[in-house]
């Protein structure tokens, strides 16, 4: 083969000397990505936020002994021996409410309406539940007895001063929220959300919200990012299409961000500009995985920071993404890197047949209850993602499986 | 037993004459509730959202025959018989890049240099890969051949102009919104969200974010409700505490919403207005469920919207606004009704008992593999749902199940 000439050289497939496994390129990852720092936000904005430190109480919950039941708080001492056959008389003197406590004492032979939750008067040790009791003006006739600590909650039931109610790191449910509330916290330590810059490079591209014309395609991969970002804790940062030259493409990785998703030229062509650039001006960690799709992507470090090179076929740039920037920004956001879908193992309904060293990732539709790969298209067939219920992971030790043979599918829903 | 005076009248418990079930309320809240219009919103705001209809496309994506390698676009024929060992010639008279395609046309024996996702060139009918070309100045040796169409992506290959997109109903994923730009969609017709206002009753309630003092406790319910119906794709309107008066709550209960949810207030006492206003002012078309806990709930309707009331304790306002609220705000909002709960199947770590005709929600642990139920605590004690993984239901016809039985937990985080 003679020398070919500058122009002619790139279109030569150079190709990938060595393939990533997934799995080295996840420790890779997990070496490089732990829980951003912290900040405090207001209650209301803490819901599915990381807590960055344990949270304890400086409050006994409730701050009071309380009544569990409607009824009549009294000295259960005064009940000995009560029945329907052998009522017991006390005086009514006065009504605890909840937030309306009675603010004397109760003294023997003495009982104070209560209703559920009101504070337990002074004196007080049990409450006499209404069906029990046989009530008239100003008096009452207990019908059955009661123990001391009967029908009462004890302060601080729910959460003890000094405790911790809720700890580091944990993902904030609703009702973690709630407990926040109700001992008295209005402002959250949570871990800092990733801030993700989006930048997607193409000069085939025209911005989402244009409609496609001549060679031109609209960018399909921005917008999905930017959900998938949102979707996994993270701030999507994507002003627009960067223009196909390495100076523009370097300066977007180098604008503000924790992390950085490039999307498009991450192969190793010289239209790839996104390698080069991390090979130059930080260090290009991996190149090349052993998967399909996403065999194109890699990942690197620049000014201290994570990127990640997406391929441009949308295929390949979800799949990369969830396989490998999913995972970064979210132990970035203190989330769980479990995989955000559910999953249902049911039978094939045909074969797969996969490569061995090759993990694959197979988008399937759920026929009949049974798994059927979709036969359309390569990795830029973004319908094809969009036409699937969810996928299937082939290992890269596997070459395929029969039909009947049961698999696990990611649901995409 | 004599005639009570009215101040004592509201401490007997009436209770409920017939107790609802919990499958006859679903039913209910079903022929109550429905998909809301439709809005249009910008396409970086649709992720998660209900299509309120199905979007077609007016385009062909691609809008072009398009290379799938990096190659050159020659005619097929010009290839033919061509090997290592019988090299063809052909002439080099252009090059076809992704958004800047060759102007001129392919005629025999000249071929086109292509980048992957460039349009194929006038003339041309498929792409002879690099690997398979010899490069020198201004032509190619051609050492394989291909047929006609090969490595060529056809026009319209991902979506046809006419096809439909997206269904109506579909809750938008990443890549819908990626296949959505592609096909040029910059507004998104999406099912409205429903506004659900939350009305949170309690003269002991202390609004979240003050610290609980004397006998007042912090309102947990508004915060918790709010991150619930966030999560079910609702709109929270929680303007604060409503004073514990029948003509504050009916206020409270027709200012502007889709769905009312009432906290506090739900059960029989003569301190629980909200029942009452719904019997005089509207529908009130449940009160009282076969569960535990939440049996004090209830649900109707005031001038033609949905009110749901749920008890103040709060793991009975968790779990009525779970079964019940939440199932008519996904509904309105065009979600799916599944619990928003991951589930596994596990063995009992002991017995769990129950009564026949009420359905109960039983907070656990999960310990070493094994399903605890939690003993802390009736439906006061929040942090019973703090310190569970999950929860278990067991069915109105069980009487428990005993240690080493499966059960599907549904588990919190």
């Amino acid at each position: 083969m003679s020398q070919p000439s500058p122009s002619d050289h790139d279109v030569r497939m150079r190709g990938f000397t060595r393939r990533t496994t997934v799995a080295e390129a996840m420790d890779w990852i997990d070496r490089q990505s732990a829980p951003l720092g912290e900040e405090t936000v207001p209650l209301e904005q803490a819901f599915t936020r990381a807590l960055a430190r344990d949270v304890a109480s400086d409050v006994d919950v409730p701050g009071f002994a309380r009544a569990m039941m409607d009824g009549f708080a009294l000295r259960a001492a005064d009940t000995l021996g009560a029945s329907a056959y052998n009522r017991l008389a006390l005086e009514v003197i006065g009504e605890s409410m909840p937030g309306r406590p009675f603010a004397g004492r109760v003294g023997p032979g003495q009982a104070v309406r209560i209703m559920t939750g009101a504070p337990l008067p002074n004196g007080a040790d049990a409450v006499l539940p209404a069906e029990l009791v046989e009530i008239h003006p100003g008096r009452i006739l207990a019908q059955g007895d009661v123990p001391p600590e009967k029908h009462v909650g004890r302060r601080g039931e729910d959460i003890t001063a000094g405790e911790i109610a809720l700890r580091a790191g944990r993902v904030l449910r609703p009702q973690d929220l709630g407990l926040l509330a109700s001992i008295g916290v209005a402002q959250v330590p949570v871990v800092r959300r990733p801030r993700a810059r989006i930048v997607v490079t193409g000069d085939e591209l025209l911005p989402a919200g244009s409609k496609p014309e001549g060679a031109k395609i609209v960018d399909a991969n921005g917008p999905m990012l930017r959900a998938l970002v949102e979707r996994d804790g993270g701030v999507a940062v994507y002003p627009g299409i960067v223009p196909d030259r390495p100076e523009a493409i370097l300066e977007a990785i180098r604008e503000e961000a924790d992390v950085v998703l490039v999307s498009g030229g991450s192969s190793v062509g010289q239209e790839d500009h996104a390698p080069e650039l991390l090979r130059r001006h930080g260090e290009l960690a991996i190149h090349g995985l052993a998967m399909r799709p996403s065999s194109p992507a890699g990942m690197g470090t620049l000014d201290g920071r994570l990127v990640f090179l997406l391929p441009g076929n949308p295929v390949s740039c979800l799949c990369a993404y969830d396989f490998f920037a999913r995972r970064a920004i979210r132990r970035m956001a203190g989330q769980s890197v479990e995989w955000p879908y559910r999953r249902v193992t049911l039978p094939l309904g045909r074969k797969i047949v996969s490569t061995v060293g090759r993990l694959d990732y197979l988008r399937v539709r759920i026929v009949g209850g049974r798994v059927e790969p979709l036969a359309i298209g390569g990795a830029s067939i973004l319908s094809s993602t969009t036409r699937a219920d969810g996928f299937v992971l082939v290992p890269p030790d596997s070459e395929g499986q029969g039909p009947d043979s049961q698999v696990e599918v990611f649901l995409y829903d």
